[in-house]
């Protein structure tokens, strides 16, 4: 315990066994996060999550887990809510800034990349924290496309994935149940029984479903 | 507690359980100012809250709980006093600016994210603590919306919703007597009394009740 | 004892109980200045003060507790003698360049808001330390207003008010003896009473009355 | 152990003999990542690596170890994904400046050489941590070059070597079978082979030849 | 001694007494400085000090303990020989701007007020310490004034005082001998005498008299 | 040991004895390094070092001890490498400007001057670390110079001198063997010779003669 | 120890008993260095130097311990020699400006004042250490000068002084044989011994004699 608060304070340094520990308690950040699930079909990919609004008087609709970044676009995110929204804001800016540059819409894994870098570089530059948000990008442009960003700034590309608190169990369900050639239905379908594996069987359920022709919520 | 100190110091850092102690300790002076409520009818929302003087020889009138932020936007605040006035400063410079900027008034969400965007940058950034005060924002342009913004920076949106000393149980008040479709003098009605449940029976109360008409302060 | 140093030292952070040390330890530096007590009359507001010469050779007159800012603005200052000096000479500048860009004279209350924000950035901003002084500021333009700014940049408007050594001792004087309606020889002989009250019966006096007429500096 | 730590904090200092902890605690992350292996031949150079998945359900492909540079350079990376990924942009951007600057594509040693220095950087001033990843540069332009980057900023070139996580097994292995006068299909055999030594025979692999006429990469 | 360590790092901050310790750490170095007498006579102040050569081989006249600043302006100067220096030099070119300004020579007292506004921003900006000095600020403009500035960046106003080592006794002297109404030679002959009761009788004295017809240095 | 740390954290300061120890740490990295040796001759300067290449497959050309920095320049380093090429960088930047400016050579020692500014530049300014790394500049305008430039920015001229691991042996020697008015080729034999004290007999070698008709590298 | 320990690091900042422990360090870091003795005459300051070569290799001319800054001004220097090497460049500089400004020569006086302003800042401004040197400064223009600069910043003006390992000695046997009237052959003959009362009779000898013609160095 002693060794690790020494690697705790002021900057995102080394420990001696190569670990960046701040990075790894943004991690627990989105470990304690409402969880989010992305899984990618053959036309489409669907996010799927289960935001905790905590009090029966909150508007479920404004504790935002999924969001619109662009037609054909959407960002899922697990942790820390105002440096999740802060980086939507950077997501939306960025999309439409490439949109308006090349004439075409921006691609899924070149958004993540994009915030990837900026997510990297609050681990590297003193005086400040690393970001306690993961994201899941979904986009399709040529093909459906799914690609995590976590707070140390790498990115991986999945058929499947799940963020969060039991993201676990909700990968150990994906493992078992995913198969190629999902129809979007069937992703939806699947994304859902994910988070209940997740988050349990009682809980409000948020869907965006990602195609060629734009993102569509689902009802709650 | 050898292990708390830790993350206190110079900077807002993750803990190793992806907690930001000064995100919390910033919550704790929340929960110690006087007590404010907010309650959302059909046509209005209703502010009230319970200023403290602290002596009789206090002029009550400037002890600021409720604040006109513009026609039909009024901000509640809970905690450290001197952030809270900067804190609407803020709000007040940037309800204008997109007034003019847009020439429509700006909704109560906007001015909420706008304020949570700048409270977020206060737990990120190194040299600067957060700030001590959470908010609520209560606005009526084509509809009534009621939002907190925390001392994280998080934004949610309540039917009704309690901030400060006694909340909990203010909060434990409204989610019992809370029905929809609250006139204004209604939800004014039950604003006072969540007020009571969190401050007792005397106390001098200052209430403002926001409409598509204006914000209408009530006396105390 | 050991928790508490955790929360002093470099920049002004919170403490687990939400609590601003910094600040607290500056209000301490308050509490030992020499007394300063403001009363508000009908039409006038009078501010008294008991300068401290410490040795016989000292020229009284030098020890300034009480400070013209305009015509008819006044501002009584307890603790640190040098960062009183340093608000006081912001207070007349801020009343000079109000005065010139609004071509009416600043009331009391804007002023008291004015230093109160830049007292309160010393507390959120790292790099410096709050300021060791508390502020009584008098005015008289519609009506007779005092306002007491103290270390936080929290501000209250007072019908009467102590700060600096003995001001407890002081404040209950004023709540048990003060009334409505005072004249302005009514509020000084209150104000001298009171300052009795927290300096004993052996000290110079000092005073300023304030009403639309202008700011008169008593004899000591 | 205590001693250790007195060098590991806010800045990178040497220690009493002469060493740099946090440069070589990036070492150390370096060490943990799937490993890479390069074989310089006679017209090619040949990186070989095997991609850590950790899921089936994450798209091998998006794991990228080999990055193309420019039609003839290459580079393969080890240790902390997004630092690399931030290396192998700054990588191509140099190469491509070069080009537009040189109008001729930039040798391999000068391409490692501008990459060390920004690494060095990062091992000198204040502020900022050591890049937690090392490199291996493949190009051909006259003749092929084998260059590794790391942690420190130093560069060494290499007839074969390998980086990561058993890269000791590998590099003996290397020593062991590599000789002189490799043609490219034989440079690729040595590396797929020494990649078998540090990282088992179960793992994906990816290669690239890197020669005169451009960058190919094998597939998986 | 623990306790007092933990607020004598780094910045200028308040102890939980209110204290500033590295001011009063400041107020030591005067304390252990070569004395400074200065008596105000009706036509005349006078400034008496006891230059420490420490070595028969200084140049006495070379240990400025006296400074003419304008005419009408000296200053004497106790504590950290080379902050001293500094100060009289802005003392000198603050005094001349004004002349400029203002076509009239600078009363002592705004020389004093504008030197301590410097001394006081030394002790609220982090990143510097105070100045290790006090001064005597003598000036005959209308009427002659002597005021000091300490390491505060408090300034009073005196008849007579004393700083440096010994001082205490100088004052008790000063405060049994003074008297109103002092001719220049009667202030010097005080001066002197207040000079010795600090230094005893064996040192070699420098004294400046400043009247309205300008600074005159005594022989040695 | 203790107070050893107290002295090598953040900057680099003064310990009580008057040492700077984070320079003296920096002396150990350059004692660690592979070792280099310079002899002045009548008419030359020759430089001689063993590279440590570590591994056989590594390009020993690689490993670069002694550079090339203008026609008549040369400089040989030891201790941590990348710093070493930064300086050699600097080195021949300095060495190209100088020469378009004054349209003739720069000398051996002015180059020294300016490359030990900029290294005590790293020793006395806050929030960077010194240079690991000490250089022997050696040149021939009108008479052969050869300078050495230590961590702490002093330079010394030289007749003879080694640096790095083994450099006492090889100092020794070159005390011994040493006698005015050696050829370039004597130069060169008691180069290696010294070497060889220093790294024993099986080691490769590098060497670079400096004339005034330029700089000759010799072969390994 | 433990108490000093406190004051040692990061900036330089008052001890409890006013002093500035770093500046005391940087003494103790000129006292180690080799001696440098200064005698004034009639009409010629003279400076004697006694170089530490430290090996028979190293040229003693480099050894730079006398420094010609003008025309009519040399510096002698003891302590950190990079240090030294630094405040001469300023010397220089700050010599011939202040030539081509006023169109004569600077004063030795003058240029002392302006070097310790330079060292008195690295003593109060953070981030930096103060100059491990102190300098003797010898000039003659209407009469010849010679000035002390130390660490702190403070400067004094002496008939003859010493500094430097051994400085106590010298500087008793200057106080013992020092009289008025010296012939510039007396002032040299006088600093020569001294300087042997430092360094012993065997060690090499630097002089040189300033007067209005110029300055002469002597022969080693």
């Amino acid at each position: 315990m002693e060794n690790q608060q020494a690697y705790d304070r002021g900057t995102t340094i080394f420990s001696p066994d190569g670990r960046l520990y701040q990075v790894e308690y943004a991690r627990e950040a989105v470990g304690q996060g409402a969880p989010v699930v992305g899984v990618r079909g053959d036309d489409a990919v669907v996010l799927a999550a289960a935001p905790d609004a905590g009090s029966p008087l909150v508007e479920t609709d404004s504790i935002e887990k999924l969001h619109r970044v662009d037609d054909h676009l959407a960002v899922g995110t697990a942790g820390h809510a105002a440096d999740a929204r802060r980086l939507v804001d950077i997501a939306r800016q960025t999309a439409q800034e490439e949109r308006v540059r090349y004439e075409e819409p921006m691609p899924a894994d070149a958004l993540a990349t994009a915030l990837a870098d900026h997510v990297q570089e609050r681990t590297q530059t003193g005086g400040a924290r690393p970001y306690g948000t993961a994201l899941l990008v979904a986009g399709t442009t040529e093909y459906p496309t799914l690609v995590e960003v976590d707070p140390s700034g790498a990115t991986r590309e999945w058929r499947a994935s799940a963020l969060g608190d039991g993201a676990p169990d909700a990968q150990d369900y994906l493992e078992d149940a995913y198969r190629a050639g999902l129809s979007a239905a069937d992703a939806e379908a699947l994304a859902r029984d994910a988070l209940d594996a997740a988050a349990g069987d009682d809980h409000p359920t948020e869907t965006v479903t990602v195609t060629a022709s734009g993102a569509a919520f689902g009802e709650r």
